[in-house]
């Protein structure tokens, strides 16, 4: 364990241990994909070896795995203390009286673990941190003079998921690096939230992830502006909106659409009923009546707040509940059968909004002065149609009710459409605001000598799931294609036919020199078909493969190949150091 | 974020972060004593800021114990990578069920804590992880080819203590580096087994630790053999005893001592009855009828394997329920009272071997052959004396049943003699066999196609124990005494008056050269009084402490104090860096 070399000064920063034999490693390489995995990086990360599973959303990290994993979490530290952030380490078991504080026992607990310790004291395991920090900064700060401070830690978390899947995307427990500043002022909050969302922008890049950046709504956390960072992906779990001409790009929780009032014929007929038989649902109706599902008013009875809440929006779009919420100042339920049928007069199926008697009716925008519609006449098996809103729902409040979609006007630029993408949430940063420090008590004098609560805002990296979502963006169907920075080695060295002594020999040099140079190095000294050898190599994807045998050899030395875009080379034996060195260089 | 410097490549290797000044850190240290420590490192790290308590055993650790306990890790990790251990992450969480299979949730359930998950499934946070690491090699590990292999995880554990105390030293959650070696043949499992045990004495030396290595019981972990690395120290929580001659020690549960023949004066007189009314203990009846305690032979009934058992041992020796385990062949419990008079036929307190019948009876080897003792006589208020064990107790079987205690003979060198100690367990080593790999079908094929199950040790450190271990060991009454190789900061710059110009720039200077060349340096940039920060600055205990002043310049540059011994001396400003390294380099 010398010094490092000169020549492996910058690269010898990114390495992880010593050079590895295959034969002395565990990376139990898998040629079938495993039933339980369905998506490409879930499956490939268990048939290159790098996690394998306990039981439901619990994995362990094999060698190679948690190699990869701390050269993620290495990246983010460096990126968070860059940004002046310093590094502490929080319990995840917590006594619950503090969620009980926050309010936000009532929120969580469906997702918490939870369990009476032996002086009978209920206790949670964290999911995140807020309630935790709050109370440390109540304690520690009390001046102006004390902040900013930003709190981070890189540490283990815990979620009762009703289903976990997807390998690390959706665990039970699972590693995330969260961050909290507190601030004197809103002013002040800003900039520390400008600073986490450009530290994030680097973080992704330097593990050769493409994100976007897109709007997202606060949720359980509270706060007043968030974003999220989201890899696209078909096996994302979020969907969100992108504009195809502005940089507009938004949850679709959160997103909005510009909204084009419709197209109206004339119809100043009178409402007129029509019986629908048996036909309940708007696909059911629309299918009858032979009229497009845009055509209808979807009428939906809520409950909120103890009383009943009509929610019109066009018949084929959804009610976004987060929105709903919003307006209709409370969390809304839908109605169970009974209430609909109290509220409408008719069973289930057959609700509308004319006529309707003591009940709020709030209506998507897209509906403001729709003429010749259809819709539920409040009585079993009948429709109305030619409804006009105006005219047949005088008392009808208007709001952004709906989730946008596919080909909708973008809210910003005016002239861009919006298109629908899925993706994977790998980071999120919230604009918090007093919620917890009020809460807590978290609070500090200003230069007056007034007491302020600090102004918050909390910033999360999923460290286990970035690390699958590189693999699902970032693989072919040989294998995984890792970017240099996160590959759990650089560079894998073989010789191709292990009793050629020679190839062996020039392996097992060029292995020792780019040791001493600092590079992670992998060595496949297995005694294996070359074909199997190729192939673990394509899987594993450690991003240059130098291989050595008795046909490179003849064709003038060792060959090197780019895992991601194939290109091989044959070099001489006394340049292949400095050439694979290059190499890694220019992909680091 | 350039490349280090040349000069800087040997300490840069332990560097963590970047330079740090005071007033951008976390270091909230305290003058007083807080209520909640008893022991002094559990003081010293809540008065130097390291770490702040969230609940009972649950504790939050600030930036500056957080980097000490980053590079103990770092030590533990080189040393555990060069013994050639594969560095993997198991789930904290775990199925409970794979505790039953190995029959140890019943041994352990007292101290895991559990819940049900939202499937409705028994979960368990793992003390430790034998069930987890044997699954995964059972899975993974099928060929003689396949090992040696030893799989460890830096890793946070949980335990329901049940008396959480002393800070980190008995916490419910805390941080382990747990090792688990597999090996095809006893004889390879025990080359295993020497390999951890000498990284383990490497790992406490780096830290700066003096240890001392202890045979030990296996407990509820199993196995055939165990040695315990122990700090030395009055808090201690276990006892152990050493020979003041040769290199014997063991751990009290577990330790021997050279039985010497109790020097018996002639007594040939019959049994005869004493009344001894009212006098139930050894103690009240010493003193009534003015014997020693050692001349008694206490009596003990136990419920063994659901029949009685008589326990006797010399009246001043308690009995060592483990080593008694071992001869009764199933875990004794004290019989309760109603057990004590059917036995005896006498209320509890007057139990003695003559006479008493269908109870077996085992005797400490001490009392082999001691006459003119004293017993209870199984009658109220009586008690026999002129006891002759080999003449009243004919049918008593023998053996080493008692701790031994200060000044018992050495059962190894024969002349030297044992002295109690306490002691803080930081690592355990332990050989298990195949109890694991057996109930968890772990096995490999040999080279002749026969399948055996694996044979396994596991090796525990308690990293976060380990790092508070140092400071009881290593403090005084101004504060902690960091061995340089895991220090916050290895140097700590101050210039002693913000107000003066020239010392911070100089200050600052000789900072930012520390730096360049890989030092870990804080700089005290408080404007607060020199008093204050020098305080704070041996509370700290950073071991070469820098300081600027208008005093120091007058003498001739800058004052290097050592924190250790307390050393100082005035370097000139352009010698200063040089100097500083090379005490740097000296104390690393």
């Amino acid at each position: 364990m010398g010094p490092d070399t000169g020549s492996g000064m910058f690269i010898g920063r990114y390495r992880i241990g010593k050079t590895m034999h295959w034969s002395k490693q565990l990376i139990p390489t898998l040629r079938e994909v495993p039933q339980e995995a369905e998506i490409p990086s879930h499956q490939l990360m268990l048939r290159a070896g790098l996690i394998r599973k306990l039981s439901g959303g619990l994995y362990t990290f094999l060698p190679l795995g948690l190699r990869s994993l701390r050269k993620v979490e290495r990246i983010v530290r460096e990126e968070m203390d860059r940004a002046g952030a310093l590094e502490i380490l929080m319990p995840a078991l917590q006594p619950r009286e503090i969620w009980e504080k926050t309010g936000r026992y009532e929120v969580l607990q469906h997702v918490m673990f939870e369990m009476l310790d032996r002086q009978n004291r209920s206790m949670v395991l964290g999911p995140t941190h807020e309630e935790v920090v709050t109370s440390l900064a109540a304690g520690e700060i009390s001046s102006y003079k004390q902040v900013p401070r930003n709190f981070y830690q890189i540490q283990t978390k815990f979620r009762d998921e009703i289903r976990p899947r997807f390998g690390l995307m959706r665990a039970k427990e699972f590693i995330m690096k969260d961050a909290y500043s507190f601030d004197m002022t809103w002013e002040d909050a800003d900039r520390s939230y400008q600073a986490m969302y450009d530290a994030y922008v680097r973080i992704f890049e330097r593990c050769g992830l493409r994100t976007k950046i897109v709007e997202a709504d606060t949720g359980a956390m509270g706060g007043s502006a968030s974003h999220e960072f989201m890899v696209l992906a078909d096996a994302g779990e979020d969907g969100l909106v992108e504009c195809g001409s502005c940089t507009y790009a938004a949850n679709l929780e959160r997103a909005e659409a510009r909204i084009v009032p419709p197209a109206e014929e004339a119809d100043d007929q009178a409402p007129e009923e029509v019986a629908t038989p048996g036909a309940a649902t708007i696909e059911q109706v629309s299918s009858f009546l032979k009229a497009d599902p845009a055509r209808f008013i979807k009428t939906l009875i809520y409950k909120a707040a103890d009383k009943p809440l009509a929610v019109l929006v066009p018949g084929d779009r959804d009610v976004n509940e987060i929105k709903l919420a919003k307006v209709a100042g409370d969390a809304p339920e839908l109605a169970d059968d009974a209430l609909v049928e109290t509220v409408t007069g008719a069973p289930v199926g057959f609700a509308g909004p004319v006529g309707l008697k003591n009940c709020r009716i709030i209506a998507d925008e897209r509906l403001r002065g729709a003429v010749g519609r259809i819709t539920g006449a409040n009585r079993a098996d009948t429709h109305l149609r030619h409804v006009s809103m105006e005219r047949d729902v005088p008392g009808a409040e208007y709001a952004d009710l709906v989730f946008p979609r596919e080909g909708d006007a973008c809210p910003r630029c005016g002239d861009g459409v919006l298109h629908e993408k899925r993706g994977i949430e790998v980071g999120h940063v919230f604009k918090l605001g007093t919620k917890y420090s009020e809460s807590l008590k978290a609070a500090a004098l200003d230069d007056q000598g007034k007491l302020h609560p600090l102004v918050m805002g909390c910033y999360g990296i999923g460290v286990t799931r970035t690390l699958q979502a590189v693999i699902e963006q970032s693989h072919d169907k040989n294998g995984i294609i890792w970017p240099m920075a996160i590959a759990p080695y650089s560079v894998e060295v073989m010789a191709v036919n292990v009793g050629h002594e020679e190839s062996v020999r020039i392996a097992e040099t060029i292995a020792a020199a780019l040791e001493d140079a600092g590079v992670d190095v992998l060595v496949d000294d297995r005694d294996e078909r070359p074909g199997v050898k190729f192939k673990d190599a394509d899987l594993l994807g450690v991003p240059l493969r130098v291989s050595v045998g008795e046909r490179s050899l003849a064709a003038g030395g060792v060959e090197l190949k780019n895992r991601a875009d194939g290109e091989q080379a044959v070099v001489p034996v006394e340049e292949a150091v400095g050439a694979i060195l290059e190499r890694v260089r220019s992909l680091m």
